[in-house]
């Protein structure tokens, strides 16, 4: 055990750690290949390999450590914590870990916490019938929808608004880092009030690669990723190597420092009246893609490039080399140490699997239905105007809707559970009577020149739609209600969104 | 003149520059305003103030500013200068400006360089078959729409590439650096390769707000900022003031320690095959917004405040206090000393503006279509695929559009003037063909383990979907060509900008 850095974690809990990562990881490569043989139990052969081989190996195994790592952090602390998985296709991690701490079995007996359920989740994966190789509204304690990529930050900050006790852990991927919705995300935290929302800690994970190519910032320099991070106004905490010992130490003792940040930070605004905003904690990952997969293939580098993206042994059913590779890969992780005979995880990793409710998987602040309090509002008829004759009232519509708005505001204050998300257009939209009751929000300085502007205003204005959309989807997912007021012209900039917000609702109706 | 601090260029120059400057403003303000009296020949009176008022001041000045000063910088170097105006309704600066230098007289012979002329270019402003507020396709100079905004910064770096000769002089305001796709633009420096393309000069203008609130970095440090940006992998300069000598001695240094930056790196690439990313200079300028206009109005603070945003006297016709403000705005500006009597601007002003094509209403490149150079295309039948009978041959079509597009390179090597703008996908899309002959771009390290990928490639890979079609939009208005392929899936996520590109080339189609 001595290979492990000193830390204020015991080497005994890093190596149940690296067991549990382990076992994730395992877990993945078998989503991705097998459809029996699930244990290992026999020799690998080539008809115990899907037919078809589908899925995304690259990402998993860095969404698997940040996994298990909050699942420590959420065992020491008792924190809340729902986790965002930004990267696309990373569902064989996220299925992986929600299998172990028992949670994806609770939602789906069909698939035990036994071999016979691991098999059945190996083969529900990416299978017609079964579930999608990207993180979906099926999944449990998820909500954000792994296939249009740029918004998972955007719906973190939706989520811990009015959430006090929640903390929302948000992988984003360096691939998804590269779109705008993502760029124009950082800022969020100039809208987050410690006071009254939770946090959101953001874990950068760079593994380097896209689906063939390298990311920007995969390629720039630790210092220059410092300076961009830290003028986003973060405190950043940057964790990097690809030696499993060296980042587990390094991890578990960078969560323990950005958790005691947060609650130092929820604590100077709730008890001690800190109003400024504070540089939240934002952890930069570098471990590379696909690590603890095949190193080369074919005699070309895979582990830690472009090609772990992927299905790292693509032939694993044809081409006998492969296959031998596959079985030394998933022979690596020592299933039988990790799993019983049969199929149950190893009783040691309870320490690392958090009580009821704390599991992720089962997070209430992800099931937004079951928390969804109904706003109460007034009746529409005290809105109307009296009209004696055609034409004899000159009058606004949407003025009066911002009546109607305030007085929701008004009636629903104590739930503290409706926003109005817009684009610097409340005023121009003339919705402008909500500022009777409540201020834009803005966690910067505010100067006598300002107008209607606070840190606990519940108008959320910022110039881009993208935020907007994102904020108030997130916001809703976790069961609470808002509008996004938007010129007609500029709606469009976000149909994708809304395309893609649409269908995790439909999804969600269909789930029981 | 002691007032202006010591620089290399003369005070009587910084002089010239400031009453430059002013006659743009006056001319800003008066096609918001005025109908008539365009000089101010007699009192001002309400008959002279358009029934109507339209348009938007606040960032008029510091658009005005940067212009006169590229001027300045173009009559000192002989660059070849772009202006792309990234806040939305600056059109009365740009107007102004175009007016001055003569280009916009050329284009529209009703619009003379005279006090009639003046008074067109006052009445046409923002009225029904007139022009728009914002820059647009009938703006001469111009290639980017301020309509909706974030893609200022795509266009300028799609107008760089492949024109080694250009500097693209691009204002990003505060508000538009709020939207994703504009803050997912700064990358771009990561695929601009100096060796064969022109240099973008962004130049953040910082008013300090939108439309009624203040913005997020208008509120941020300029530590922050510097480290933002720094981070983000540019040479920061900074420039602050709200007094105009003192601001018009740092830009005017400024503008020429950048050039000087801009052509040191072009020479180090182009003469000492120096192949690393280099920092580019950028600029963030500070200045009040609707700087020079009222201070307060109506006992509230305006310049300096979103309330200069629009239309900062809106009952200029209606209230004699009004109209007596606007009245000592305009003549603040002292317009006889800026026109002579038949409206002509100082001759004196010749020395700030370029000479015939350096001029930026007529830059060359802004007028693509003039430039365009037609593709050689090869004779798609011959990528016919052989069926003897139905059913009897295994293909696939994109991977055979990929061999015509790997031969459309070949065949235009020589012109430079295609490329491939792609989110990641070109292999995944079966165009691989075209790295027989191409490589993918990137100005950052290359390692062993990368594929196809050098500073060279003309396949434009980034994970932004609003980067590929941003770059695309500037590279054809700059009368170039290329393709953006993309899953159908993602292609909703630019189908406003399609609208807005698909606009600009309509109104194209009907300007003479």
């Amino acid at each position: 055990m001595n290979d492990f850095p000193e830390t204020s974690i015991t080497p005994q809990r890093l190596a149940l750690l690296n067991r549990y990562f382990e076992a994730a990881n395992y877990l993945a490569v078998g989503q991705v290949f097998l459809q029996s043989n699930p244990l290992l139990q026999e020799p690998l052969k080539p008809e115990h390999i899907k037919p078809r081989l589908l899925g995304h190996w690259g990402t998993d195994p860095g969404l698997s450590l940040i996994y298990v790592h909050l699942n420590r952090l959420i065992c020491d602390t008792g924190a809340s914590i729902l986790y965002v998985t930004g990267p696309g296709h990373g569902a064989p991690a996220i299925l992986a870990n929600l299998w172990l701490e028992g949670t994806y079995s609770e939602y789906y007996p069909e698939v035990a916490r036994d071999a016979n359920g691991m098999l059945a989740l190996f083969r529900r994966f990416s299978t017609p019938g079964g579930v999608p190789s990207h993180v979906s509204a099926q999944t449990p304690g998820s909500i954000h929808e792994g296939g249009e990529l740029g918004y998972s930050l955007l719906h973190a900050f939706g989520a811990a608004f009015d959430n006090p006790d929640l903390i929302v852990a948000c992988v984003v991927g360096d691939g998804e880092a590269e779109t705008g919705p993502a760029a124009g995300a950082w800022k969020s935290t100039s809208f987050l009030n410690p006071r009254r929302d939770g946090a959101v800690l953001p874990i950068l994970h760079l593994n380097g690669y896209k689906i063939s190519g390298p990311t920007v910032q995969g390629r720039t320099s630790d210092a220059d990723l410092l300076k961009l991070y830290e003028g986003h106004g973060y405190e950043v905490h940057l964790v990097s190597g690809d030696q499993p010992a060296v980042v587990h130490a390094e991890l578990a003792a960078t969560l323990d420092t950005c958790y005691a940040r947060i609650r130092q930070i929820q604590i100077q605004a709730r008890e001690h009246g800190v109003t400024t905003l504070p540089r939240w904690p934002l952890i930069i990952l570098r471990t590379p893609k696909g690590w603890t997969g095949p190193r080369e293939v074919g005699g070309l580098p895979v582990e830690g490039t472009f090609r772990a993206h992927q299905v790292p042994l693509p032939l694993a059913r044809t081409d006998s080399t492969q296959l031998k590779q596959l079985e030394d890969w998933l022979r690596s992780y020592r299933p039988q140490a990790l799993f019983g005979a049969g199929g149950v995880p190893d009783p040691d990793f309870a320490d690392l699997i958090p009580a009821g409710e704390r599991r992720m998987g089962v997070n209430p602040c992800a099931n937004g239905g079951a928390r969804l309090v109904d706003l109460e509002l007034p009746d529409f008829s005290n809105y109307a105007f009296d009209v004696p004759a055609p034409g004899s009232v000159r009058a606004e519509a949407t003025r009066r809707l911002g009546e109607y708005l305030r007085d929701v505001f008004r009636l629903n204050a104590d739930e503290h559970n409706f926003r109005l998300f817009c684009p610097d257009e409340t005023n121009s939209n003339r919705l402008g009577a909500v500022f009777d009751v409540t201020n834009r929000c803005s966690m910067r300085s505010v100067t006598p020149a300002d107008d209607h502007l606070s840190a606990d205003g519940r108008v959320m204005e910022v110039l881009s739609e993208h935020c907007c959309e994102g904020w108030l989807e997130g916001y809703l997912l976790t069961g609470r209600h808002g509008i996004f007021p938007c010129y007609e012209a500029f709606a469009t900039i976000v149909d994708s969104m809304m395309n893609q917000h649409a269908k995790w609702l439909k999804t969600s109706r269909e789930i029981k």
